[in-house]
């Protein structure tokens, strides 16, 4: 121990010890306390040199004993009441001006609320989105900030310390107040969920479709991993599918069950887009296409009474090239989404969030991080008032990819093929160019049984149709 | 009046006055109150011979002076915090056992606090969903009641009395406690909404794709109105199209602007599904439709930007046969997710709702009311523990409707036609009967970075792969 520390952290699971050995690394003196004694004791063996910058604290006022006021403390438990009880054993041993930092998974609801009862109770607190799994976590994640300006010049030097780094420019960054930095990393989370539906739906295109192996299949991603493409996602789907099961040698996706977890983020990112009025629908079949996996009772017997598909694709339907293209539409339109769900977010409760920051804090140390999200970034600060489809970089990208969608997505839905994400993409595409759509026969509806009006398109003052009933 | 009325109401615009003019037909004496007296004044005076059945009451206290007890007092008041306040503005006055009971649009939520708040609070409570419309309330509406059944037994000779009737069977019925009949009533819009959308496409279809005329296109929803699909709001949509707007001569929708107003119930819908985990991607899309109706200059810019859609179809390409069998199978695979919601709300909290029932009183008096009710209402009670889609009545239907949903979906999709919620449908229906899907991808790439694990088709308990970082 070189220096006294005023940074502790609370938490020693895997994210929590992760983050505090990276930390230590960055030269940060930083006092640990978990509950059960014997695993700070076991994190502090195992952190070899870095040791000398950590403090084990047995009891919770040992931790703050050992902190230099102004503390910071960060939080890395599970989300939700175990979170609120950790502040509340905490909030009285702290003096004014120590800050308590949420660095979990938090729903931003709870951010708000836990920001809004720190004001006069004598304690400050923020919320930080952490992204980047463990390795993230270890040697630089993506953190996306919700709190004070003036917290953030105490705190902000060490998050961007220990953050992950796109061209020397640190992943991190104060977005807003209160639950902003949670609202941000749950969106990231949405879009995670669509990124790796769609990656799915274009390998069971390429397994069922086109009756490609896993080997071959890997190739192709590897090879889209140099393209537009570029990204995390897609090179972990080219390892995985180059892995083989040590138990049978076979490649490992093929013997791993076909029904997917969820911890929540993705459902909470539909539920606050349905609240903020904004359509998601590639998030929400992403979500949705998870929750139907689930139920393999259900689709083995959908297979028996209606007949198993998918069905085989002609040899030449679909070349790899337009599987990719296909994927460069799908990930536009789906980010098109998320932004625009932060936009309205930041009407609705006046956060006023940085999209061009937020794109590029992704670029490095997060799940979703891409080559096409400095695009993003660029097309942001160009356009920071448009939707991301009208930025010229990606109108042109999706006119040159849309006709390769539309191909795709045709032909896996005649052959039964399911394409939930990039077909709900194709769907809203296709409606926002639509300037004379249907939902005047909608409109006509709801005022013949429900009086509910409705505006003319010639601006004529006449709300009601002449059904008399109304 | 010849009796002194034990039911009252509160608040009688359109439907309250509409509901209390049903109960006095139907032989009830029954005491109203509006907050603004002049409207109860206008009322009385408008009720003709029914206002020997109704007393004016110019205050809440002399509402609960003209009731004998036990009372039941529906309030039919805007929904939110006006029903809180209209209770708590009642309570104090009444006497135990005194019954109110909320047949506004209520979220179930409120519904259920609202229930929990009466115990031992000195009055009962209970919360109806009321389905029809104006129309409805004054000559039928279905009922979809929550409560318990010792209220039910009080009032429901009443509300079966007043509601709509299918082949002499009343439309109302007590379906669980609490909450329960407001969450049917949320679902019943959401599926309402779904009903729309999918018509509304089919619609897009035959005059963007075919080019017909909107007389044309009331032909042909006519015609379907007299088979499988015979039902309400495909009658009306005959009917609005066949409307002639008499400013201008022409097809009255054909006047009316392309965006598509809602009042919250189907985002409800939507949002209780996610919480539920239960994939319901038709509604899901119908309420995104609206949200993206709700933007017209993003929509003329989209086609400014990427080329206006949609395009005409061949002539031939589409009989008007596979439009209706593609509307047929949407609506089951529809119905097929607002039941399956239903089933996942009664195991969460213990509700046991009676989906044959439920079918039942949808069958007259409410927007959604059609023939196809009676067979789904047959279906489930033949096959109560199945999927919809599994009963054999629909199955069947399913097997051949199939063909042409993927011929209509696959044409508009090629053509540019957004169909949203037709393709979610065809989407979800071909995940539902993929025995072996794509989610073993997402569950390698969840482990790979999160270390979150998955289980094996062999069995074996190797919950990782072997890409060692986890």
């Amino acid at each position: 121990m070189d220096k006294a520390p005023w940074i502790g952290l609370i938490g020693l699971g895997t994210m929590g010890a992760a983050l505090a050995l990276n930390m230590a690394e960055k030269g940060w003196p930083v006092a640990v306390h978990n509950r059960t004694e014997s695993v700070t004791q076991q994190f502090l063996k195992t952190a070899g040199p870095l040791a000398s910058k950590l403090t084990g604290a047995p009891t919770l006022q040992a931790l703050v004993d050992a902190l230099t006021p102004p503390r910071a403390i960060i939080l890395m438990v599970p989300a939700g009441e175990v979170v609120d009880q950790q502040i509340a054993a905490l909030a009285p041993l702290l003096d004014p001006g120590d800050l308590i930092i949420d660095a979990g998974n938090a729903n931003y609801l709870d951010t708000e609320r836990r920001f809004h009862d720190s004001r006069g109770a004598g304690y400050d607190f923020m919320g930080i989105g952490v992204s980047g799994g463990e390795e993230g976590a270890r040697h630089g994640p993506s953190i996306m900030a919700g709190g004070e300006a003036r917290q953030w010049q105490r705190v902000g030097p060490l998050l961007r310390s220990i953050a992950a780094r796109f061209q020397d420019e640190p992943c991190a960054a104060l977005l807003g107040p209160g639950g902003a930095g949670h609202f941000v990393k749950m969106v990231h989370n949405g879009i995670e969920y669509a990124d790796m539906q769609m990656i799915a739906e274009t390998y069971a295109i390429m397994r069922d479709g086109l009756g490609l192996d896993a080997p071959r299949i890997a190739d192709i991603f590897a090879g889209w991993n140099g393209g537009p493409l570029e990204s995390y996602l897609i090179e972990i789907s080219a390892e995985v599918l180059r892995a083989v099961d040590p138990l049978t040698g076979q490649p490992m996706p093929d013997v791993i069950l076909d029904v997917a977890g969820q911890k929540g983020t993705g459902r909470w990112t539909a539920i606050e887009a349905q609240k903020l009025g904004v359509a998601i629908p590639v998030i929400e079949a992403a979500v949705a296409a998870r929750n139907i996996s689930a139920r393999p009772e259900a689709r083995a017997r959908g297979a028996q009474t209606f007949g198993a598909l998918p069905q085989r694709l002609p040899p030449d339907a679909l070349p790899a090239a337009d599987l990719e293209q296909a994927l460069i539409a799908g990930k536009i339109l789906c980010y098109a989404q998320g932004f625009e769900m932060m936009t309205a977010s930041s009407t609705e409760f006046g956060w006023n969030l940085p999209l061009p920051v937020i794109a590029e804090i992704w670029r490095a140390g997060c799940i979703i991080r891409s080559a096409m999200l400095n695009d993003m970034a660029e097309a942001l600060r160009n356009s920071p008032d448009d939707d991301l489809i009208f930025a010229p970089f990606f109108s042109a990208k999706l006119i040159h990819a849309e006709p390769a969608l539309r191909r795709v997505v045709a032909a896996a839905m005649q052959a039964g093929i399911a394409v939930p994400a990039l077909s709900a993409g194709l769907s809203w595409f296709d409606a926002m160019r639509t300037p004379r759509g249907s939902a005047n026969l909608i409109q006509a509806q709801r005022d013949f049984f429900g009086a509910h009006g409705f505006v003319r398109i010639d601006g004529q003052d006449v709300p009601h149709g002449p059904w008399g009933a109304g």
